[in-house]
Parts: C-alpha cells; structure tokens; sequence
C-alpha cells in the first residue's frame, strides 16, 4: 500500500540456474527453540539440504554454506550473534508475523531481503480479540469464578453492539481484527503511520500521531502494531490516563510497545477498566509478576494467533516462498526493512 | 410466518370507550418476584391504576378488578393458584421471553390473549453464545485457572471460522444467534417445528423430528427453543450420544428442555466435550450440583439476555403493547397459547 524506496526491498538475487534441478544443492538452514525442527521438517528436506541450529553455537557450525535460513524462533537472538559466519546467504524466513529480533544493523543493512509470516495468524488473532471483548462485555471472567465458588450470582452484562473498538496497527493482522469485530456489531476505527479514509473495514484510520485525540472515544483499544523503534514504549501512562475509565486494553502485538509498570498503575487507579495480554515484555512472564493476580486482568500464553496446525501452515507458506526462490520469482511477505514490518497484501498483488 | 387457527390468538377485546379518557379507569396489576416493583413503574402508574403482588395471597387480593396483569417474575407459579380471583382480567403480558409458567389450563383455554418480551433479550443471548463458542475454542477457561496458578502455558487453540452451529429452535432468538455466528464465520443451520429452505441465516432449517440425524454434524448445538411439553426433557441421553464427541452444547432456553442428570453423564463419559449453562432444571443451581465442579463446563445465572437496562427497556415495551390495548388495536408479540410460543416478527407485521 505504501511506496518504498526501491533500495528498502531489495530484488531476489536468482539462483545459479542448476539448482533449479538439484535440491540438494540449496542449503536451508532452520533456526528453531530446540533440536527438534518444526513439523513439516521431512517437506523441506525433500525440497533442499537442511540444517538444524538452536543457539549461537550450533548457528555459527551451520550457517556457512546456508543459502536460505528459516527462522522459526521469533524470540531468538543468536543471528545477531552468529552473523559473522553467514558467508553466503541469500534470504532470510521468518516463521512467525513479528521480525523485531531480525531487524539488527547488519542484516538491516545488507541486501538480503527478509520475509515473514504475514496472513497465517491473522483469523486466529481477531477471534482472540472478539473473544476477549466479548469476556469482558458478559463478565466471563467472575462466571468462572462464581463457578468455583459455587455461586449463583445474577448480573446485568454490557452489549457490544455498537461500542467502539480502536485498532492501533492497521496492517493485515490488525484489518482481520476490524473486519471480524465490525462484522459482530462493533464500530471499527483504526491508527496507522498515515491517516487514510474509510474503507470496507475502518470507518476512518488515523495517524499514529493523532492517537492521543482518539483514545478517549474507545471503549476496547487494541494493539496489533509491529515492535519498532517507534512503537516500542508506546502505551505507557500518559496513554492509559487518555483512555475512558471503562476502556479496555487488548494487546496482541508485542510486550515491548506497552511500558507494563504503567498499565500495571492504570489498572489498579482505575484508569482503564481491564485488559487482556497474550504478550509480554518478558515470556513467559515470571510467577512473582503483579499481572497474574489482577482481578480485571485476562492473560494467555502468547498463543493468540496459534491455531492447531500453525506449525504445519508456516511449513508450508515457507515452501510455496521456497519454490518462487528457487524459480527466480519476486519473493512474497517481504520485509521494508525500514520500518521492521511488511506492508500488506503482498501475496495477493504478486 | 406459520399459520395459526383463527381461534389460537384471540382478537383484542376493545375496552370500553371511557377507558381511553380515563387513565385509571385501567386497573394493571403487577406480579413480580418481590414488592418493589419493577423500574419505570411510575412511569406505568402514569397510565393506569397500578397494584402490586409477590405471591399468591397478594395477587388474590389485588386481581379482583384487574384489567391487565404484567407479570415480571417469569418463574412465578402464583397466577394459576390465584386464578379463580380474576374476575375482568381482559390481556396478561409476560416481561419475559418464556411463558412456560403461563401455559397453565385455565388460561389456555381462556380467551385472554397472553403476550411476551420477544425480540428484547435476542441480541444479548445472541453475544453471549457467541462468546461462549469463542471461550470453548480460545479454551478461556483454562487461561484463567493457569493465570489463577501463575502458570505460563502455552496451547494451540481452534479456530471457529467454517465451524458448525446447529440451533434448535429457529425463532426469534434463534435466528439472531445464528445471524451473528454466520457473521462472525460460522456455518449455521437450523431445527424448527417444520423444515424450511435456506434463508439469509441458516444455511437449512430441519423439522425436529429429524433432529438426531443432523446432530452428529453440528460442532455446536445451541438451545434456543421454548419450554413446551414438546421440548421437555428432549436432549436426554440419547441426543447426547448423538451428538460429536467434540461438540459443546449451550443452553440459553429454559433448563427443563434437558435431562439434567444425562448432560452430566454425557459430559463425564465424554459422549460431548463441553457444555455452556445459563439455564437448569433448578435455579439458582443448588451448591452441591455436580455442573458446578465440571472442568468442561461453563456456567453463568441465568442471565444471558439480561443487558444493562433490559428492566426498563421491558417496561417500555410493555407501555407500547399497553397504549395499543387502550386504542383497541391488535396486541403484538402474541403467544400462540397452542404452542408456547410467540410467532417471530409480529411487531414489525402488525
């Protein structure tokens, strides 16, 4: 959607033409948590040389000779670590939507495009938030409680028809949350770097330096925004004292764009009135944290957009990008490498 | 939309004319579930005279010269024991959906028209299945046990895009259920007293007596359908075991459309996967109940409909009805007292 500088996403180089015929003769290198590789593993294997790597060392012994590294840890930082011994690599594979932990100088810097998950998580992410909403509304949370108790505890419970939802990140995750949650009855607004006019999802996107204007109007305000530099602290307490009292704060996106003292603080001066994490500054968030304990707070594992069979998908999103590589085809899901995220639709325009 | 016998709803009985001058000429007595009365009662004492009862020795004393009985306490028996008292009683309306208490012989076979809430408590249930589908396949319940635990765990969950939502009794309630589930991405169909063809919410709507052969289909059985002597006890162990080990099952209709004690082998023995309660057998559930410790089991106080301010808005639906009576014109959501139910659409019919 936006215009990037032609150096931002840079072409694929094509691949020595013979090895479009031999597949051992690409090198993919899969940069997991563990030892295991991700289901699919044998897929890949038919379609090239596979190497495992899990930490800085195991990286460093596999990295020289990789031509293509799939990285399906999102929390990694061992390629930052290890980069010195990428001797001839080509291309660079997030298995996951946030690259934040790839956007380091030398990567950012050379000429090696780096693609993304883009799309796989996206309905998975916009039924959690649906969902959350609607928690909040019926008050799910004290149905379990008084469940447990025993307790037969009739109350009057909030619509959602009509209430406004505001989505910070107008991207492809944060466009299936609106469209989802418009589709249930809510009023669907959004923030993006730019302002844009109403489309078939948002009633207007504002830019993300009108923010503060918009807060106050929300009743749910969301984050589905990359970790950048600019969004990294974003939501802190001068954001949460610009929310309603009865607002509440939903974040998909990453701990990192939320300073978590600050929403601690609102969340218990009444600021807003509840929130909901799947993500965290620090995961798994330690046991010891004031969150678990909060009465207003609905937590998860930083499993919002993990479907059963997500590993399967990105196995497979990873070889279609594989196959267009391998052809000497415009890669989808790319990068802009300048803003640590990647502009939507790509696949759907290629 | 279904044909009635002429007989089957009786005509409004045009008051005599100085009761259209005279406000409290119309007698109105209210039956609750306590002596306050409900809210916007004065704004019902401004077009009538107005008593109030609790319970059989009130209403006895206060239907001699009642014109209108509005009866907020949808569990009340007290109208069939206080019945011989109603000496003019010409219109009972029920601030209610359920008129299961009202179905008793003497008024059935009386000429008095009985009229209900329908359509006041529809989008609200509608959230709330919608919300309990989402919290089954998002497993909410277990994110607020592990956040009780301060325990990081992380699951795949399921997606409920394509799913299929079966709900029994396709009226007005019903179909806002479905609506809302077709929009959020589900697959809906329907079972009705007679089969049907696919319409803007349900894909296809059986006949109930072909109910068990599209149970085995429906990721989501919903209940939405009156209590009648038909409905009684209907989902019994039978329909359970009819029914996908996968499936959940949500009650929003009355609690006696189930055998109680045959959900709870089902749930145990795994013949379903889960069930969504806003309505038993009993209520308020007594403590000891086996739902209450269910791990696959949501429970909520029979509150579904109950949106903040649904107390006046019954009031003033009830006001409406009441200046159509006044002006002798035809009463709407009329129950057919035949079947126990309101047919849909009757306020924007009439």
């Amino acid at each position: 959607m936006r215009r990037e500088r032609a150096t931002d996403m840079p072409a694929n180089r094509r691949p020595p033409a013979d090895q479009n015929v031999d597949s051992s003769a690409v090198r993919v290198t899969v940069l997991g948590a563990d030892d295991n590789g991700p289901p699919g593993l044998d897929r890949i294997r038919a379609q090239a040389d596979v190497a495992l790597a899990w930490d800085e060392a195991s990286l460093r012994k596999a990295l020289p000779g990789t031509d293509v590294l799939l990285v399906t840890d999102f929390r990694t930082e061992s390629l930052e670590a290890a980069w010195p011994a990428a001797d001839r690599l080509q291309w660079v594979h997030a298995a996951s939507a946030g690259v934040d932990q790839l956007m380091f100088d030398a990567l950012v810097d050379s000429d090696i495009p780096v693609t993304n998950a883009q799309g796989t998580f996206d309905r998975n992410i916009a039924e959690y938030v649906l969902g959350a909403v609607l928690m909040f509304a019926k008050d799910s949370k004290n149905n379990v409680r008084y469940q447990q108790d025993r307790q037969w505890v009739h109350r009057d419970t909030e619509t959602i028809l009509g209430k406004q939802l505001l989505v910070v990140g107008a991207g492809s995750i944060g466009r299936e949350i609106g469209s989802l949650c418009r589709a249930a009855g809510m009023q669907v607004s959004g923030i993006a770097r730019s302002a844009r006019g109403a489309d078939e999802v948002f009633d207007v996107v504002h830019a993300a330096d009108q923010l503060d204007q918009h807060l106050p109007h929300a009743d749910y305000v969301v984050v589905a925004a990359p970790l950048t530099e600019a969004t990294e602290h974003w939501f802190d307490a001068q954001r949460f004292a610009a929310m309603a009292p009865h607002a509440r704060f939903i974040n998909i996106g990453r701990g990192a764009i939320v300073v978590t003292d600050d929403l601690v603080a609102a969340l218990q001066s009444g600021d807003i009135a509840g929130a909901a994490l799947d993500v965290f500054e620090t995961e798994p968030l330690p046991a010891h944290h004031a969150l678990w304990g909060m009465a207003n707070v609905l937590m998860s594992a930083h499993m919002a957009g993990d479907f059963i069979g997500w590993q399967e998908a990105l196995t497979d999103q990873f070889l279609d990008n594989l196959a267009r590589w391998r052809a000497g085809e415009v890669l989808f899901n790319q990068v802009s490498k300048r803003h640590g995220y990647a502009p939507g639709n790509q696949k759907a325009n290629a």
